[in-house]
């Protein structure tokens, strides 16, 4: 029936949201059951849309990393290509940790050894969805020359690992990026 | 005797010679027996100087600290306070990857729960000897303002972290570093 139909897809949103929030605040072992009260709805709801807490975690790395796409995809036709690029780059930075300890935990949970396919895949979804940005940002010239998108997310997780054990790990890393950006050096004018 | 002592001395000097070098190679758990042998030593005198693994790593650790230390300090008079300050960066940034190694295998072999006292304390004699090449750059204008000896070990830490999977991580880590002090927008000449 449509209603139900209707009201499952509002279920399955709303508890993607709120897990997407706790896992964030508290980690990838956040609790299912708290999940569920925040969201309003009973465990087994939770249970039906998401039968497992790797199937969850699954969900909200999907949903992070196809957000950042769409979020590069929505900058791409932007006339600042510029700040188009450096937007990105802090969402990009923002999420870093969360991503990266979700792909952690789907390893682990998974106990199939030291298997890297979603961070390997996140990166490969990242490099394709940034890339426009960058070309689009060096063909302006808003870009040192030689600047890959590589780079710059290899730049971005550095800076999530190295601030992670910050006691403000979010402005720490959002100072370190715009070091990067700007660069050590004093700047001619 | 004088030369027995001598003779410790050097045996002790060149195990530890060959020691790092197998570390920085094969990471931890390089072959003791193979570092006795190339020391032109035999598996007795390894371990009257080091009774264990852990006591060599340990020498190793303390030892690569303390020539980064060195490395600065003998760079501190240095009249281009530039140069002498990105060298400094480029001596940590090539170490970093053996440094992190042994503290994580000193703590993994400690079996001591999560205990970072190696990298605390690694950071806090890095920092107090790089502090006074990054204050002479800065007084000179060298350095971007507000750029602090912490922000530059952090940008390390996180470039030797995000290129320790990569097939040429030195390169790439050397690559990295260039960008962050260059940085990543356009330079005005």
């Amino acid at each position: 029936m449509p209603v139900q139909r209707a009201d499952a897809r509002r279920n399955y949103a709303r508890l993607l949201t709120v897990a997407k929030e706790a896992i964030a605040a508290e980690g990838p072992d956040a609790s299912l059951e708290q999940i569920a009260r925040i969201a309003g709805v009973g465990s087994a709801t939770l249970r039906r849309h998401f039968p497992s807490r790797q199937a969850l975690l699954e969900a909200v790395f999907r949903e992070r990393v196809e957000t950042l796409c769409a979020h590069a995809r929505e900058r791409t036709g932007r006339a600042d290509t510029r700040a188009a690029l450096l937007e990105w780059l802090s969402a990009v930075l923002a999420d870093a940790a969360t991503i990266r300890g979700l792909a952690t935990a789907l390893t682990r949970d998974r106990a199939t050894g030291p298997d890297t396919a979603h961070e390997h895949c996140c990166s490969e979804q990242l490099t394709e969805a940034g890339e426009p940005l960058v070309r689009r940002a060096a063909d302006e010239g808003a870009l040192a020359p030689g600047v890959t998108i590589d780079d710059l997310l290899a730049l971005i997780t550095g800076i999530a690992l190295a601030t992670e054990h910050h006691p403000d790990p979010a402005a720490e890393a959002h100072r370190l990026l715009g070091l990067a950006i700007a660069g050590v050096s004093p700047h001619q004018g």
